[in-house]
C-alpha cells in the first residue's frame, strides 16, 4: 500500500573538533553521499579522545533512518 | 570451515495500518528485494504515528539476520 | 520559533481481551479524551493477565505523544 | 501470613505461524499442562524465522508467573 | 515532615534548529507555563529529523523534576 | 469493553530520612491528593543525599499507576 | 573439576506488607523448600500494590542461585 | 500444530579454571543431565573470581534453550 | 568558574545483615574514611548471599559522589 | 576537515565451533571482503547452539566500525 | 608484552552554566591534575538543574580512560 | 560488625593480542600492583581493534571488586 512506508537505519559515527552537533552534522554529511531520503537520526553514543588534556574530538555515533523502496 | 556461517544483522522499519504482523511482513518484502538468504528477525522497537487519535500506522523496528558469503 | 515544537509524553496502559493492536487503540481513546494534539506512541512493556490457563486481557504501555504549547 | 503470597516466573517461548497473540497463547497452553495458577506473562523478547522471504514463525518469550506454596 | 520533599517527573520534548542545549531550554519554558518549582532535568533521548541532508531539529527528551505539595 | 481498563502511570520521587519505605509511602500519600484509584507502584530508582557522611534522605523514584475512565 | 561448580538460578516473587526485606526472606523461605544449597539472591524488580492509598505489599522479584550437581 | 514448537529458558552458571568457552561447555554438561533436547544458549553475564592475583574462576550465566511439549 | 562544580563517583558494595538502609550507610561510613565532600548515592544493585535459607547479608551496590577541586 | 573522519558500523555475527576468539575473526575475515578500513569491533551478544548437549557453534554479534569517506 | 595496554576509568561529573561541551572539557581540566596520560571519554549521563526556569547548569557524567602501568 | 565486609569496585580495561581471558589476567595484573584483597571481577564490554582485517588486540573492560578497610 503507497501510505506504509520501509525504512532503513544505518549506524554512522561523526566526529568533531569543536561541538556534538558538527559532529552530528558531519555524519549526516557523509551518510548523504550515499544515500537519499534520509528523514531523522537518533543519537546513540556520545564519546571523544582527549588529546594533552583537551577534548580532540567528540564523537558521536547516530543511527540514521532513510525511506526505501517505492518514492 | 563450511559449516561455520557468517551472517549480517540490518536494521529496518515496517509500517502498515493494520497490525504489527503486516508492519513486520512489509519490512521482509522490501528487504528481500536486495539481499538473499534471510534467516530470522528480531523486534527491537514498535511504535506509531496518530492521525485524529487513530492509529494512523504501526512502525516496527526489526533486525533482519541474513546468511553471508560462501553458500 | 514558531517552527520549534514542544511535545509532552504521558504512560498509559491499555488492554484488551483480543490484541495488542485493540489495547493500544484503547489507551489512545481513553487518552484522547483529555488530551488533544496525539502525534506518536512508543510501545514499552506488553504484559498480561491469566485466566484458566489463557489470556485473559493484553496490557500494553505506551509513551504517548503530543504536542504542548502554540498551535 | 496468608496474605503474603510467593510466586515463581518461568521463561517460555511460544511460537505460532499467524500472530504474536497466538505465540503467547501456546506458551501458555504448553506451560499449563505442567503449571497450576499462572497468572500474568511478561512478553520479554519477539523474534521470527523467516522462510522464502515470509515471516515462518513468530517466536515470543514470556515470563510466566504463577503462585506458589500454600493456596 | 517538612524536611521530606516530594517531585514529580514530567516528560518533555524540546527542539529547536540550532543547537541540544536551546532544545532543552525551549522545553524548560514551555513546560514552566504549567509547571512551578522546577528543579532538575534529566536527558533521556536525543534525536532530530533532517530536511535535505541537514538537522532540521534537534529533538531532545527530557525528564523534568519539581517539588509537589507544601512548599 | 467495561472489562477493559486503562491506566496510567506517573512517576513520583518520595523522600524519607528513615527508610525505603517510608519514602515509598510518602510518595503515595502525596500522589493521593490529587489522584484516585492508585493500584500499583514500580521502584525506578533508589538514590540519596548525604548529609556529615550520613545518609540525609532516601529518594527512591517510583511509576505509580491509577485507573482512568469509567470506574 | 570438582573445583567448578555449576549453579541454576531461579526466580522468585516474594512479597510483604512490612518491608523489601521481608519479601526478599518470604521468597527465599517458599524457595527453600524444594532447593537445597541456595548461595546468593540479586533483587531485579520492587513493585508493590496499593489498597487505600497505602502500601498493600512490597513485591520483590529475586534471581536466586544455588548450587547444583555434585555435592 | 506440529510445526509451532515451545521451549523454556532456564538460566545456568557455570566455571571453569581455564576458559570461558569451558565454563559454557560445563554449563551444558551439568544441564543435560536433566534436561533433554536443548538447542541454544545465550550468554548474560561473565564474571569470575580472583585469587591470589589470579583469575580462579571464569563464572558465566547462561540462559539454555530446551524443547518442551510433543517431539 | 566557581560556580562549576566537578565531581567524582566511586563504587562501594556494602553489606549488613539487617537491612539495605544500613549496609547503604555502612558502605557511606568506610567511603567517608577517605573521602570528604560526599553529597550523593546512587543504588545500582542489591544483592545478598544466603546462609541456611536465610538472608546472611544484604549487599547493596552504591555509586556515591562527592566534590573534588576547589571548595 | 581532514582531521574530522566518519565511521559506519555494520552488525556481523561470526560462528565457529572452536572458541570466541576464532568466531571474532570468522567475521571479520567475512566482512573484509566487501568493506575496506575496519579499525575496530564490540561484541554486542555471545550465542551458540547446542548439538547432542557439547557447544555446536559459538555465535558472536559484533558491530564492526570502519572509515567511510576521504581517506 | 609491551604492545598489551592496561586503562582505568574514572567517573567524573563536569557541569558548566553554558553548554554541555563545556561541561564535559571542565571535567577533563580537574581530572587531569591527578591523572596523566588520559585517552578517551565517554558520555554516561547529562543532567542538570534549574534556577529560575531556566537551565542552571548542565551537568555530565563521563567515564575517562587514561593508560596505567608501563609508559 | 566485623562480619560486615565493604568493598570497592574500579574499572579496568586490560588488552591481549591472543584472547579473551589473557586481557582479563592482564587486567588483573596490572591492577594488583597496586590493590590488595582483590576478590571478583565482572566483564562489562569486550571490544577489540582491528590491523590489516585480524583481530589487533581484544579489550575487555572490567570491574574488579576488593575489600576495605578493616581485615
Amino acid at each position: 500500500m503507497s501510505s506504509s512506508h520501509v525504512y532503513k537505519k544505518v549506524e554512522i559515527v561523526g566526529s568533531s573538533p569543536n561541538s556534538i552537533e558538527e559532529a552530528i552534522q558531519n555524519a549526516l554529511d557523509e551518510c548523504g553521499k550515499s544515500v537519499r531520503n534520509m528523514e531523522w537520526f537518533e543519537v546513540v553514543e556520545t564519546r571523544g579522545h582527549i588529546v594533552d588534556g583537551k577534548v580532540g574530538h567528540f564523537q558521536v555515533s547516530l543511527k540514521i533512518g532513510f525511506r526505501i523502496g517505492k518514492d
